[in-house]
This record gives structure tokens, sequence and C-alpha cells, in this order.
């Protein structure tokens, strides 16, 4: 058995913490068994660890979790970045592709696709054994992870089936992708399963999706392709017009984290950051990502969550109806960890005339690392180091900067920044389109910098 | 008559809007009669102007007030600036002094102090003239003006008394202030009144008291000898233990506006700001200053203020019990509306070896209007002009400053900034106290501006 991980984007469910570059499953929420903060990723990536230790796990995601990925999971795991964010089923052919092509599994080893964002108990991944066994027992096409329904929900697939007496997983006669609440109840009456996202199937039968929609086995094909392979789910595209499906259950505890209601009920501790709540609150959590006070009095079953990015106060429950009104938000993304450290926008301002623009963002640089060796083409910048020193780069020539330098960088000059010990710096943007993507990257060899 | 208008500071009772330079009075949520936005201080200015055209009207008011009278009343006002922010009491005795010895005015008039921060109507302004009256006839030392009580609250004084027959006043029979909730309860079982913060008083009366503190009647001496004032309300100080006390009653709308819960009743608006709201939110008022937007879904009773100083989210009962909470936040005002235009602290950083410290700010200023000329003793400063041009001024040398250019000001330099246009600019400061008082002024004479 091989396991797909799909790290999907969370578009904004989570927002203001969830945006295009940092999705909900890196968000350090959780506890691991020894107390430390862990994310949604980390905790799934060790519970597949600790079932499977030895199997090849490949992560389907998109470029801009690169550097989430790279801190968090420390480049054990492997990776394969979509050129696109599309939605679950091109995800899939692309990493079966990468399986089978580059990895060359064998076409009779069977392929485990698994979600990254349920809240589950380790017997959630020994069930993968039952659904491996499941589907060769029965020579179906797709064995699903069935979960029993807490709810009507409209958000899920619903499984109905005939048990197969001696055995632990049952042949599914009717799938519904989301029903209306209408039929949700009834399925949840007539005692349906929750489609619960996990999909085990032979490699010969993603293969031949693959043909289908390229033509022929190639990883590189499918990458080409990516653009044109259709936009739709796994569920929607496969599963639902799959005439050959069985089921295993998994009993166990299963959240969603996929709404603040259903993350906050997990979260260990009720506050992140500078908080201060009056004695009177119930049932509220609140997290604080900004430098400034939040202070959180009287109130009862409220998420409060403030970014850079922007102000949530909800009721928990109203919450998970958030998507309609944060998709008129358009903001550039106000915060970033990155691979060599994490900035801040500060400030945007527009010009009174005209269409200049400028943005200030506080930059820190760790110690060891380097800023890529850049140009831009639509924007001179003006750097004043605040904290710290680095080496300073700028068409080539390297000179020492340290607290209270100030930078000039001129538009279509190449410079980079590196720091021994750690630099911080403010950077003037002034331009016409102050958009991360106005870059140009060079190679440098900065040499060892921990030395 | 004339008429003392005390604009206290309001603490932090309105946190995050009000803070030591910026009080809730000069708050612009209400709105006068023709619709436009106004604040409490220009509401409580032109409803004095209404019923007292020609008499003159004195503000006692902090030094850090300066701007913002300047700015919302345009001038029209006279101003007595305390040296120091004590209480009521000494802010009394300052203004009367300024009254009786500065502007000479009759021992035999009466002065009316009031309150900045009660909601009324007309009426209100109108009964001043009732409370000479029952001075006079009465021949007592004080005459007070009360409030119907609407709950027995801790925070108010309460007043006993018996009719006079055919007259609007009555004699004071007992005056207690602030009492425990008990106490509150029975008196206002009792029928007793609130003292509504209005006093009227013979010059006269005032000046024994200037005599009795400093000595002689001289406003030089009573703003010398300021910080040795009793630090006490003129309630405790001398209401309580005045023997002779008149009352007469109001009877229109009265609302403190000193907390969330009773100004978000007087405001026109719920929400201010880039604010999106949920169709279900019941009674809730959302204020956001930030340039990020503020999220509100499903709230009740909520009040939600943002700031550059901090956050509130409060039930709205819940936040008249604020104080405690707000205490313990000592920032630095974050946003200021200053003669000049405006700043606003975009970052603050600690350096990680040392007590250096960087600090940066947006500024703009106005066009027609200047910095004043200064220098620090503490930072020096790297100006970024991102908008606009101006005249900078270096050490007694000028030099025109435009969008792009980057200005070094090391410390004990002295400069300054001027603009018939507007100019904005990023300041980043480098130092170890970063604080507005470390500034020492200079007189420059920039000419006319607006030529």
């Amino acid at each position: 058995m091989k396991i797909i991980l799909l790290s999907g984007g969370s578009g904004k469910r989570l927002w203001p913490l969830s945006n295009e570059a940092r999705s909900k499953q890196f968000l350090k929420v959780l506890q691991d068994p020894e107390g430390n903060s862990e994310s949604m990723i980390q905790r799934i990536y060790r519970q597949i660890r600790q079932s499977h230790p030895e199997t090849e796990v490949v992560i389907a995601a998109g470029e801009a979790q690169r550097d989430s990925l790279r801190r968090q999971l420390h480049g054990q795991a492997e990776v394969v970045y979509e050129p696109a964010r599309r939605h679950t089923y091109p995800a899939i052919l692309l990493s079966a592709a990468y399986l089978l092509d580059v990895r060359q599994m064998s076409e009779d080893e069977v392929i485990a696709v698994l979600p990254v964002d349920p809240y589950v108990e380790q017997d959630y991944f020994e069930r993968l054994r039952d659904m491996e066994q499941a589907l060769m027992d029965s020579g179906a096409d797709i064995c699903l992870l069935g979960i029993r329904p807490t709810y009507p929900s409209e958000k899920y697939g619903y499984i109905k089936g005939q048990a197969v007496p001696g055995s632990a997983y049952f042949r599914v006669d009717a799938y519904t992708e989301k029903p209306d609440l209408e039929t949700a109840q009834r399925l949840v009456g007539e005692e349906a399963l929750w489609n619960g996202g996990v999909f085990v199937f032979r490699a010969s039968f993603v293969r031949a999706l693959i043909e289908k929609e390229v033509g022929v086995l190639s990883f590189t094909r499918v990458r080409e392709r990516y653009q044109d392979l259709p936009y739709n789910s796994f569920d929607c595209e496969v599963t639902e017009k799959c005439a050959s499906l069985v089921c295993v259950m998994y009993e166990g505890q299963w959240n969603d984290m996929g709404t603040w209601n259903t993350l906050t009920a997990k979260m260990e501790k009720p506050d992140g950051g500078f908080v201060i709540r009056g004695e009177d609150c119930v049932n509220t959590h609140v997290v604080n990502e900004l430098a400034i006070p939040v202070v959180a009095l009287g109130l009862k079953d409220t998420v409060v969550v403030a970014s850079a990015d922007g102000i949530l106060v909800s009721d928990k429950h109203a919450s998970s109806y958030m998507g309609q009104y944060v998709e008129q938000i358009d903001n550039r993304p106000m915060y970033e960890k990155r691979q060599w450290g994490e900035y801040r926008v500060l400030d945007f301002a527009q010009c009174r005339s005209g269409k200049e623009n400028s943005l200030t963002k506080h930059l820190h640089v760790e110690a060891g690392r380097s800023l890529s060796y850049q140009l831009h083409h639509l924007r001179d910048e003006v750097w004043t180091i605040i904290d710290g020193k680095g080496l300073f780069l700028l068409d080539g020539k390297i000179r020492e900067a340290s607290r209270g330098d100030v930078l000039y960088i001129p538009k279509g000059h190449k410079h980079g920044m590196a720091s021994r010990e750690g630099v911080d710096f403010i950077e003037v943007q002034l331009g016409t389109d102050l958009v991360e993507e106005d870059i140009e990257r060079f190679d440098w060899d900065w040499g060892d910098l921990r030395g």
C-alpha cells in the first residue's frame, strides 16, 4: 500500500488565519502527546507513521505550501506540488501518476487517499488495512470509509449498503453526494453513513483514469495538462458514478476541523496571543496574532480571531456559514512565514494622484538564512535595518549592513540579504503593482552562513 | 452667569478609542440635526450656545486635548489648559481663578459648572436659569441639578430634600456620594435623586476656596500650585461637606455616555469603518478604525471596537465593567490626530540584544500645515517620502523632498517638515526611549504655506 495525503487549501473557511499562503492544516493549535503544540498536518502525519512506519507517503500540496511543509515536516515527507490549485480529482491523478510513473509502484498494489483535516483516533489508520483487505476480497473498484452521522449535514456524501456475512465490509447499494437537508434527514433516518473522504483502490484503477484523461501514464504529461483536467472532486467525478463500491466502517472519534466551530472544540487552550478575558466568558475562544491586545468580556459561545488579514468575531455556530461573507474580502496576505524567516505588512497607501502606491513591511531573516537573490521590475525599495546585521548583496557586490543602515534598491537591480545572526529591517516599497509576484529570482552561493 | 465646561479625560472607559490623547468626548459617533456626525463636545457646546448665545464659556481641559479642541470647536471656545490632569476640584478652581482674576468677572455673578459627557435634551440648558434663580432666592451656597434615577447605581451622588412651596427648587437635607449598592437601593426607594454633576454657585463662593488653597486670588498662583491642590472631586471636596445646598430638577432625557453600553445606545449607525456583518447580528455595534476588515456573525448585544490601540469584544452590559481589565494595558497611543495632520504607529520592535528599540510610523502632514521644528535626544530617524512633497528643514537648511526621497535625521539635529499640498512619509525611529516626550521644539517661520 502507498498513501496519498491530500493537503488541500482551506480557502477562507478558517479566515482570518487561513489564506492562499497559509492553510488551516498548518495552524499550530493542537497538542501532541508530549504537550507541545502541533498543527493538523503534523498530527495526521505522526498518526500515519505510527500505524504505517514503512509505507511510502506522498503529500499532494499547492506550491504556496512549500515553505510551511518544509518547516513543519522537516523534509521527512515526499511532496508532489500541484502546478495550480484545482480539486481532489486532478490532485489524486497527479500524485498517482507520480507513484506509478516516477516511483514505479506495482499496478497490483493499492493506493489509499486520505484527507488532511479530520481529527481522529489512531484506530482510523488501522482501518486502512481492513479497507485493503475488503478491496481484495470483494473485487470492488473502490473501498470507502464510513462514519456514523451525528446530524443531517448537507456537506457530506452518504453511503447505504448491504452487510456481507462473515466480513468486515459491506457492499454499497447507493451513494448520494451532498444531498439537500430533507434528503439528508431521510438518509440519516435510514442509517446511511457519511463518506469520510478516504479512498482505497488498486493502482491499475487510477492508471486507467490517467490514460483516459491524458492518453498515457506519464507524470510529466499530467503536470503539463493539469489545467485541462476536470475541475471536480474525486467524489463527484468517480465515486458517485462507480458501480462497484465497498465500505469499511470507522467507529471512533471523527471531527472535521474545517470550521472554527469544530476546530475550537479541539483546541487545548481557549486563548492564544495577547488576550485579556473577563471571568464571565463562557465557551469562548480568542486567538490573537496581532501585537495589540484583545479584551473579551461577557461573551458566550463566541470565537474571536485577529490576524494581520482581519478580525473575525462570531457566534461559534454562525462561523460555519462564514464563506459568503469573507469571499468579498480580497486582501493580499499580510503575514507569511517563509523558508528564510517571516514578514508582516505594516502599511499600504495609495497615492492621492495617479496609480503609484507604497507598501511597508517588517522582515525578519533568521540566523543562517538568506533571502533569494532577486529583482523587481515595478518597484524601488528602501530598507532600514532595525536589528542585527547581515550581508547585503547588490548587483553582485556584498557589503555588511547593520542597525541604522539605510539601503536603497532601485527597480531592476538585483539584491539579496543573508545573515549569520539574524537581521530585521523595515522595507518601504514604492511602485505601481506592489505584489509578491513581481519578482525574478537568481542563483547566488552564500557559502556556509552557519560558519 | 459664566459657564465652565469640564472636558475631563475619560481614562479607559471607552477603550480602545479613548486614551490619554483622545478622550471620549471627541469621538464623532453622534449626529447633529443636519445629519452630520458630531462628537459629544461638539454636541454639548452647540446646545450651550443655543440656550446661552451670549454667555462666556470656558472649557477646562488637559494639554493633550489642545489639538482636538482646536479641530472640533474651530477656536470658538476659550480654553483653560490644566498644567496636569488632576480631578474636578482643582480644575474648577483653576477655571474660576481664570474668570475672576484674568477675565475680571464680578464676584456677585454666578458660575455654572457642566460635565461634558451626558447626552441630554435642550431643556437641560434652560434649567441653568432656574438654578441661578434658586441660588439667589434661597441664599444657598450651591445649587445642584437633580436627575430621577433609573436604577440603583453606585456611581452617582444621591440628593434628598424638602420641597419649598411655591418655588422651582428644594432644600437638600442629605447628600450621599457614591453609596454601596444596598444604600443606593434604599435611597432610590426613598425617591432620592441623582446628582447630575452640574453646580451653580456665586463667584464669591469659589473665590473663598481659591484663597483657602493658595492664599490669594491669582490664576498664575493656582497654575503654579496646581500639583499641590487636593486630588479630589468637587463632589467629595465641597458638595458633600456643604451645609447649604438647594436642588433644581431636570426631568428630560439624561444619559451618561461614559460606557460603550450607554454610548452605543445613542449612536446613529451600528457600524463604522471596514465592517462586514451577518444579517443575524442583533443589537450589535461594530466600530473599526483599522484598515483590515472586521467580520461580525451571529452576535447579540455585543460591541466590537477595533483601533490601533487594541480590540474590544464585549457583551454590552459587561462593557461597563471594563476598567479593571484595561488598566493592565499600558501601551503608548498608536494613533493621534494632531494640529498638523495625523500619525499611526505601524510597528514597534525591541532589539534582541540590549535596550535599543525601533518604532515605525506613517505620518500625514496636511496641505498647508507643518510639523513643529524639533529635535530628539534619544533617537535617529529615517524618513521615506511615499506620497506628495514637502519642504524639509534640517539644521536651518530647507530642501524640497518628494516621493522616493529618503531623509536621515541623526539624534540632536533640528528638523521640520512643511507641505503646501500634503505629504506622507514612513518614519523609522532608532533609539532607546522611543516616546513622544523626547522632543524639544523651536520656532520657525514657514511663511504662508497656502500661497
